[in-house]
């Protein structure tokens, strides 16, 4: 297969406009996310045993059940009069869930109407559904899968997840999805599209709205005004066909000491100096389909945070943070578990994260109709953000369509 | 003519989908109400002696006007600049009424320009009108005509009413419209389109939201879990050409012991079997157009609920309920309505049909965009439905168009 | 050129409807107000020295500046990506502004992109740029020119401002622009279209609302019923090319006695007489593109009443309510400022002009999607109205589009 190069772009400034733009068409089309990709949904311990739980994901109401240790993801929405199960689900016998309505019941594994609960004959049991979702837990979370019914095989969860390192790496952080790793966070609501928050999530540009955190204050980090990109390998794609599709931005040099980033330190015109006396070490940026960020070595060498954007409709995304660390005793596990309490939170997912959630918010206006896209003006340090897109143009399983009750043919 | 037999429904699983919904276009079409009908506008008391008072219905703006104990309605929107007259109605002279901004003046029998306040000779007096509504007030309730301006003749509030039964029926349950009826009750905001109150007010298959009523409780009600229809008899529909438009639940046994509907008091899949010891007796429920449903013998045998559902717009209705009692004597009607106020008021309208409330609003993101009319699942307790769906669209005067402001035509 | 006499329908009655709509079919058009003219946009006290501020005129967001005492008026949107520079805006270098997100670094007096903080050789610099916007300050107000970026020459600021009147009048009042003049004032947002505000200020049969003011009361005012137009001479209107255009409602006499209007006092049908024992004296009013009332002599003799309506969107503006006194000694100066804080600011602009807020808003829903331009039942006295809709249509320099973000193409 005959790809695009997406790195090429970072040594020339990207294309602008409208025609540029139609260079990624599928992405600019994917206002309500990526089909056929697994997002988190909650997490393990928002739901616990016997309990129902909720979402919305790419536009699609999902009820969520964990009953006698199994988990369950059903289609949030009655095929009978349209109302949310979930506003006051019932279990009347196990391995169902009955609308509190008129009593539709379902099957938890198969989503299929299994009876009605005043109408035990009535034909239609055994001939209607509702959507069900391959659901996993791992890492400390509740997995969902969001796609056709018809898609097969179901990838593994892993292959929409960074993959992990070699531990050979002189400054391996940990991954998500490492043995021993611990994982704390919180998610909560961005006002603006999904992937304006990615795009923020992996930009190497955006650093001055960082400059005043606390965070940087504190731990007097050394962070240059921005990087510029020096070589063709400044950006690496990974498209194993059988891996996770994503980019990682080289911002430390190669083993062998070779730069693909010239971090910039001042700009003249401007009289500004990066301030700061502790460089990062080993920090480096990736983004992976569907939009998981990788940060390493952050906030500090050791630390890993990871961010995620699940788009809840057009015009927002369930804004998910991760800070993970190898911790394979009791004692480490506590002792990060306390520092993330009492520090760490408030520190990168507030502090810190907060600024980007207001500058998010800040782009939706210009990109809401699609506008942005053809009268944003690029610069080349944005060939990152260009890259990406394509990346996803080339690599998303499917591009969701607006929900049923927006008018599109219903999805099944 | 030769009307299909919206009773042969009963005894056959309803269509489905987008074809079912085109037997009954009409109805699909009525987002914004029935025209040529009458509606509740206020009760009695809410509008005294010398008061104005203001609604909106299917759409229209109308205001209300008590004068020399004669009722007036017209259009709540002055002709010249187009301001609602009630947001400061002026009376200057018996019989008219005067917009608060540039004095354009109208007659309250006619809708007529008499004078401008400001320009007593202006040639647009006598020549410039707005609409009235015929408006009659009985059985403590002030009722408009809402339609068009040329319909004629205007039919008798009663063809909008349920009509009385015979005394002679073992459960009589009075009626609204019968003499020494006392009629008591309360109106609130739906957030829901009107149909879908008319449709749960008359669902024979949603017991289940009522389960925990404290009603149900303290009265030890039996529910049973549902019925099933099981004779063309099960709904009986009233198409006199003179009388009012309706369709009965024919819930009791006929006088000769002939059920039409088999309760059913159990789902052995489920394991649920109906509770409560007390059977109501004689409740039986009907639908009449535009929008009023009679239950009769609920919450105690000799006591009417009657609710109507009013198209506020096209997403929200008037919710009017009310208990009906025969009352001949003052200590009578005193009783009863200590009876409500200490305890009917709220254990009815609150305690249970709150969950009515509820569930109308939850179907209405899946009918919004007439959606849910074609994916919709209907099962056989919902034959009803479809049945008064198709009374509708064969006997409602007319269909309401969306209101000028949204840029339809002038309605006169 | 044969412009048609707006005068002459002052003493016919106006015509209706859609076909009188399209006689000032430009009028209609301009839901989102006229470019090329000058708008107000901050009071000067609310730009200080090294200061930012920002506005939002006929859609257009706007960055305003004030540094070295010089003023800069540039897109509130970086070109970048979209973002409101206002949101926190950076001075690293004199006569620049950065955007805070990822440091694009514009020229404040021609809004190109002088460097990118983290970039400072990226090719981009010097190929792209925000709009920037003429910007004057007189009168103590802040004034900017909203229109294309090739228009030209600009016209001056006077050219878009009542004119002065000459000091022979009897009834001399200042003007905004006169020498010693002292212009005092608030704004705020209505929620109407401009043009229904306008229309408001300038309209002759409106009295009836002002009726109850506290200032009518206090000082006795006796405003007739209305005016009735009895001559070609009621309103004059003022089309010289090289100055501003605008109409005048000639309430008071000329100074040889004739009269154009005849004020009503009476209304026999309603019973109705005017009130109140103390004449205004040379009360005058007159409208001017873009929109800027002069009411001459009003609260009192020898003060002007000015009032802006500046369109923020199609459904609001910025509602401008000036006092002007000519006080040339600083004695006359504290005193008038005296009398304002203290009385006429709530007298005229709260317990008078608040009527005038929620009257215009009443307009909005009719006018909204343009129905009421073809559905409205104008009256003798709104000749004016539509002898200012036809000036308009005539004079106005261009029609705003709606904004880019809407999907129209950009302006520049
Ligand atoms: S809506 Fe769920 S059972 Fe009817
Ligand atoms: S809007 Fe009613 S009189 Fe003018
Ligand atoms: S959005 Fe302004 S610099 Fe990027
Ligand atoms: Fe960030
Ligand atoms: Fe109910
Ligand atoms: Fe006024």
């Amino acid at each position: 297969m005959s790809t695009p190069d997406p790195t090429q772009s970072q040594v020339t400034p990207p294309a602008q406009g409208a025609t540029a733009a139609k260079s990624y068409q599928p992405y600019v089309d994917a206002k309500w996310g990526l089909k056929n990709h697994w997002y988190p949904a909650l997490f393990s311990h928002e739901l616990e045993e016997g309990a129902f739980g909720s979402t919305k994901i790419c536009g699609e109401p999902i009820l969520l059940r964990r009953e006698n240790n199994q988990l369950y993801a059903l289609e949030d929405r009655c095929c009978h009069r349209g109302v949310p199960l979930s506003k006051k689900p019932y279990c009347f016998k196990e391995g169902m869930v009955t609308c509190w309505y008129h009593g539709y019941t379902y099957g938890l594994n198969d989503g299929e109407l299994k009876t009605i609960l005043a109408a035990p004959d009535d034909p239609l049991i055994g001939n209607a559904s509702i959507k069900t979702y391959p659901i996993v837990e791992k890492y400390s979370i509740i997995w969902v899968f969001v796609g056709d019914a018809d898609y097969a095989p179901i990838p593994p969860l892993e292959s929409d997840l960074p993959p992990q390192e070699s531990k050979d790496y002189a400054h391996y952080s940990p991954n998500l999805t490492d043995d021993d790793a611990i994982v704390l966070g919180i998610r909560r609501k961005g006002e603006s599209n999904w992937r304006l928050a990615v795009e923020n999530g992996f930009d190497p540009g955006h650093v001055l709205i960082h400059w005043k955190s606390p965070l940087v204050y504190a731990h007097d980090m050394a962070i240059p005004l921005g990087f510029k990109p020096t070589s063709d390998g400044a950006v690496k794609a990974f498209e194993d066909p059988d891996g996770p599709k994503g980019m990682m931005n080289m911002y430390p040099p190669d083993a062998d000491g070779h730069s693909h980033y010239e971090p910039i330190f001042e700009n003249t015109m401007l009289n500004v100096r990066a301030s700061g006396g502790t460089p990062a070490l080993g920090l480096r940026t990736s983004m992976w389909l569907p939009g998981v960020l990788k940060v390493e070595n952050f906030p500090f060498p050791g630390i890993t945070a990871h961010e995620m954007y699940v788009p809840i409709d057009d015009k927002s995304y369930e804004y998910w943070e991760l800070l993970v660390k190898t911790a394979p005793t009791k004692t480490e596990r506590d002792e990060f578990t306390d520092q993330y309490e009492n520090y760490l939170r408030d520190a990168v997912f507030h502090d810190f994260n907060d600024d980007d959630l207001w500058a998010r918010d800040s782009m939706q206006p210009f990109y809401e109709n699609d506008v942005g896209f053809a009268e944003e003006k690029l610069c080349a340090m944005d060939a990152v953000i260009v890259a990406w897109r394509k990346l996803v143009a080339r690599h998303a399983r499917g591009i969701q369509t607006p929900p049923m009750e927006l008018g599109t043919k219903r999805r099944r």
